[in-house]
């Protein structure tokens, strides 16, 4: 099968070998794939990964689980063991022995093919189109922000960073009715924001006044965690929302001083993220920047890496 | 009078002028003082702060208010204006307008007087010595840890590095009931957890095992909080207790895959703290490594500074 493999560097490959489903695995066939900032830390040596890249995606059960034969589906992307503490102590998501789709032990989705446990499975309504079913893992990622964070409509609510993520973190906390501004710089992301009506404000132009009640730092960047902390109120909270490989220099003094409550979010639920894009509370469509084909993956990853691009979208299954 | 002052380098006086108590404010004669991180830290130039140091004191009130004359006292080191909207919203020991005694705008302790507002003042009860009163505010320091995290005898706590704080605020968990281990280097601080019967861990022999509920970083520095991610459980809690004034490289992905907390913990509560030195159940006098008459101030300090020695005090009232 095609697939987009890393093994110390990135590459396009026409002749992989197809996934062997494990017991309780069902085979997907993927449609559409997209690229997530995860993948770019990968590519760049973050977590040590090497196999088929990728873990956001819609696809079509083929086999595997007669139930599922045949339906769309979006998947979660933590494989579990079910036996582990975590798991019996209702943190399953954190699961002990726990491979990740793309991104730890267990080989993705930027491929024809891809092996999913059978309880990840979520189907897709009809009326999503691919294009929009291909955001459901990162949007349930928005949603645990406030899974994590409960927001309320008298909150002061900051996201930083308006990119792939931030954008999709911003529309979610739009639909709690909190006063919400996002930090960035000029480009698409501060666009889309003033056009869905969302207070976009240029870093050069952000007063450091400490009134935030939640700062969501999205910028995958350390330099973001320095914004968040010269922003949130005292005993805020500021929510981490992306990991980077690089270690950047940070003085943790003023989470002392201001008694700042520091969240780190991660995977979150599918059901929420499934359910507002069905009745329409989420726009996705404008962040999609480029759509390759699969052939293509490695210039789909240089336009991802380009912060002139939102989402790029790899193209799997022709027509 | 006399006192030790920081402006540029720190420097002991014998004629600093005596200070002039703002409306509200109580004039308080130190009778001693304990050297406290922020004071060395301080005197690297964290904060920028310039005047009198010192903030850990037990002293007689000499005059500002007839109720307090004569009484003896430990003073909260947060002068608020409870006008702003912190101080308005219950968050007034993040006072926006807030002065800090030998941190932040205020003179300090390390003197023969310091101006107090009256309603920073606490009794200490007489069955308490000087050198127990002494250790209220850093103890309260300690109790904020509880107060900020309820622990339950259930839970695995480990507090990492037992120096003069970390050693109180084990203390402290240690009255929970919890499962405590205290993480360190040898030295004085690891025979003390040793006596009071808290098992204490050398860092070369720490499993590095993401099992444990909470964990408090005492060590005031960078290395204490990438340590507190390798031993954290995935949604467990990390309190920072401790400022230091250098910027160290952190790689906070571990926060964001483990949905880690962390907390920035401040100042606490000194009634906890006064109760449970009355009541005997923490034991503060194996902490006191050396006394200083004020006059030896910047032996004082160089004495505080030696990882060997925990608490430093000075001796500034006379017997």
């Amino acid at each position: 099968m095609r697939a987009v493999v890393f093994q110390k560097k990135i590459a396009f490959r026409v002749q992989h070998p197809e996934p062997q489903p494990a017991a309780g695995d069902c085979l997907v066939q993927v449609h559409l794939a997209g690229i997530c900032g995860t993948d770019l830390e990968i590519v760049r040596g973050y977590q040590e990964f090497h196999g088929v890249l990728g873990h956001e995606f819609v696809g079509t059960v083929l086999r595997g689980s007669k139930s599922w034969e045949g339906k769309r589906v979006a998947c979660e992307i933590n494989a579990v063991c079910r036996k582990c503490e975590l798991c019996l102590g209702g943190l399953a998501l954190h699961c002990r022995n726990r491979t990740v789709m793309g991104i730890k032990g267990r080989d993705g989705c930027f491929a024809d093919l891809v092996a999913v446990p059978e309880a990840n499975l979520h189907e897709v309504p009809e009326r999503l189109s691919d294009e929009e079913a291909v955001f459901i893992e990162p949007l349930a990622a928005a949603f645990q922000v406030i899974a994590q964070c409960p927001i309320e409509e008298r909150m002061s609510v900051s996201v930083i960073g308006p990119g792939r993520l931030g954008l999709l973190v911003a529309q979610v906390l739009a639909t709690t009715g909190c006063k919400l501004t996002v930090v960035g710089r000029s480009g698409k992301g501060m666009d889309l924001c003033e056009k869905a009506g969302i207070q976009a404000i240029h870093v050069r132009d952000l007063a450091l006044e400490r009134n935030r009640d939640v700062v969501v730092d999205c910028t995958g960047s350390p330099a973001g965690l320095a914004l968040a902390m010269e922003i949130i109120r005292p005993r805020g909270t500021i929510v981490l929302k992306s990991t980077y490989s690089q270690a950047g220099p940070l003085n943790l003094a003023p989470l002392v001083i201001h008694e700042v409550r520091v969240l780190g979010s991660r995977c979150g639920p599918f059901g929420e993220a499934i359910n507002a894009l069905a009745r329409g509370a989420i726009n996705v469509r404008p962040l999609i920047s480029r759509t390759y084909p699969i052939e293509k993956a490695l210039e789909a990853f240089e336009a991802a890496a380009d912060p002139e691009n939102l989402k790029v979208l790899l193209k799997i299954k022709p027509k």
